[in-house]
């Protein structure tokens, strides 16, 4: 976990407050949940592998007993800090579903825990930027989520992201038609997820060592090497099916190529640079995805910048009715460092350089009265070699800076540029 | 610990970012640290009574023959989160003094956990705001400190507020003026402290059932009984000094005196109505105070808003070396009751209600238009009785709303006020 010096913090402020204030212009509300959910929450099998993730906080006033009669280290946790936002806004939509409007449209901004092992990019506390809508079953719900995030991609300045699209429903049928029965699709779904670190002749190699019927691979091979023409056709249900097997759910396909038509057409996409393209291997890992998931990719990156989905299958295990769910979300620790925020001009900051005879009273009498005039100040000194404590001021973005002798007054200082 | 609704959260961002702007108006620089500590830090002896309601969080990969080795729960900890925000930052001063200013302000904002009892105004997880000054020694720190926390308190509208303030070497002088030995002072002042809650009468009777010099606890009790005469004194050495046994250190009583005084001063303070206050008894918990302290209180509270003082020991702790630092502490909780904010307009929120057979895409497309204004807008579905959905967006600080149909362009919107 990572402390964030005075550069570092304000950055990553600068930075969520664009993304805080696009997605509440696209109407969502910013809510916030504890830290910590109650162990049983976190452990209830909508967190997938994130779950075994999860750091668990001890129970208080254990005893040594406790400790000697456990049958296992879950035992004495009855909490554990949040290793997603998804299963706290369940949780949370559960408890205040009466408080909220029919169709609630959720922001969530804040750290999540997993206990990673430490590797480059992996942080154990990161920061988490999600919209959920929750209530509106229609596509309507895919679109503005993909809409918002989009357009706060484009207000960060990363406007060459691209969103690949696929749905649950797809990738069911499409294993479906090739062969692959019914339960054996997770298995299936989780070497195919491998696809883009593996290639094809290492899915199919993978699924032929395993337990699927031989006819299935064979036909996911073939399919896989069928000739294709690559004339540009744009996003929708022609180019849709075109990277399908023949007979895939012709209304999953209508369904998928309305919300990218929606969303270029929203947006005014040039047709030849589109926003949204069609991955009909996109599997998204979690397990509560139920139609609609998308990825967010930048051309810099070899990993998503975020993504999401529809999971209208999740809030019911919270609230017992079902209540259909979408939601998009943000990997902040990884866009934040792609943003190339303009300057700041530190114009407004102004350091008053004192020596140690003018008196206190003097010092943050000026500074009160240029605090009063809109300015940021700060008190320094005067040391021994001014010239680096200078460089560092102008370095945390102050713009000027003045010395004060005990006989000066707000109109008798004299500002200098700091660099 | 709680949940916080769009309402909530949006008064608590406003407060927050009033607070935020007023401590870097003031010079400070805001840093980060991440919620939990090692668990050997956070249980080193400095945070006091507080150490004792630090959530443990479990070492990951445990077996059960380590839970029933374990000698006591803490065995079974390598981490915690942190109960305030002054170890966090002595730890983080310790590892980054090289990057930092040799003077270095300090913001922090963030959350704390504490597992306290549950009981009315106190939560397991709560915000506190912090500012520091690491590396200066004289007294122009607690008069920056304080001087910052009262702008911002002016600037919250709590300009009602008054600062306590006392110095730990006059404390620990004038226990030793009545005749209490240096040993037994830690102990007295624990009975002192109760002061506010059983008064003079009270904190005699608790002093002389245990093991203090009975002559010692009879000049004690001489001096609350002392004869006082009630005219004005302003704040300064004499008011002091009149508060005070005979004999006192007079440095120290210079020194609060000074403070106060150039607080005042630069504040522009009415005399008659002073913002600093001398309180001969104010103790304040935490045992690494090493001289001021101070505590802020509101007319309408019986509980203090906040406070600190200079804790000169505590970095070296960390370092090694020993560096002067104070501190100002505000409890967000309490504060963010009492704030009362201008209201919100919700001139720039508009909602688009439409029909269902309006295509997504000129919903998204009209929307996109008018956040490109700067507006805020929500998309509503056209619910069977309108008039409870209006009332909820005004309630949610939106504006305006304009039916939206098949044909609509931005142009031909027409908006209605929602109230």
């Amino acid at each position: 976990m990572r402390d964030f010096l005075p550069a570092d913090k304000a950055r990553r402020e600068r930075v969520l407050s664009v993304i805080r204030s696009s997605f509440a212009a696209h109407g969502f509300d910013e809510i916030e949940t504890p830290a910590v959910e109650d162990s049983d929450r976190l452990h209830a099998g909508l967190g997938g592998d994130n779950e075994k993730l999860a750091f668990a906080v001890m129970k208080r006033g254990l005893t040594v007993e406790d400790l000697h009669a456990a049958d296992e280290p879950l035992d004495l946790a009855d909490l554990g800090l949040r290793f997603d936002l998804t299963v706290p806004l369940a949780r949370f939509y559960a408890s205040h579903r009466a408080e909220l409007p029919t169709v609630f449209r959720s922001i969530q901004i804040g750290p999540v825990w997993r206990a990673e092992r430490p590797q480059k990019g992996r942080f154990r506390q990161f920061v988490q930027c999600d919209i959920d809508i929750i209530g509106e079953a229609g596509p309507l719900a895919e679109i503005e989520l993909i809409t918002a995030t989009a357009a706060t991609l484009d207000a960060l300045g990363l406007s060459e992201c691209t969103v690949r699209v696929n749905d649950r429903r797809l990738i069911t049928s499409a294993l479906t038609v090739l062969g692959f029965p019914l339960e054996t699709h997770p298995a299936a779904l989780i070497t195919i997820d491998k696809l883009d670190k593996v290639g094809q002749d290492g899915v199919v190699a993978e699924l032929r060592e395993r337990d699927f019927p031989a006819a299935a691979v064979d036909a996911l091979e073939a399919f896989f090497r069928r000739p294709m023409t690559m004339e540009f056709l744009p996003f929708g249900e022609r180019s849709i099916r075109r990277l399908l097997p023949e007979g895939v759910d012709d209304a999953a396909i209508a369904e998928l190529a309305a919300i990218g038509h929606a969303v270029e057409e929203g947006r005014g996409s040039d047709p030849h640079h589109p926003l949204v393209r069609f991955d009909p291997w996109l599997v998204r890992g979690m397990g509560y995805y139920t139609g609609t998931i998308f990825e967010i990719e930048h051309p810099s990156l070899g990993y998503s910048l975020g993504g999401g989905g529809r999971y209208d299958g999740m809030i019911g295990r919270f609230l017992g009715t079902d209540v259909p769910a979408a939601g998009s979300s943000l990997g902040f620790e990884r866009l934040v460092d792609l943003v190339e925020l303009p300057a700041v001009t530190g114009a407004e900051g102004v350091a008053l350089v004192h020596d140690r005879d003018v008196s206190p009273a003097t010092l943050v009498a000026l500074q009160a009265a240029l605090v009063g005039e809109g300015r940021r100040v700060r008190l320094i000194a005067r040391p021994r070699n001014l010239a680096p404590v200078l460089d560092q001021l102008a370095a945390s973005g102050f713009g000027e800076f003045a010395f004060v002798s005990a006989e000066s007054t707000v109109d008798s200082l004299e500002f200098k540029p700091l660099s």
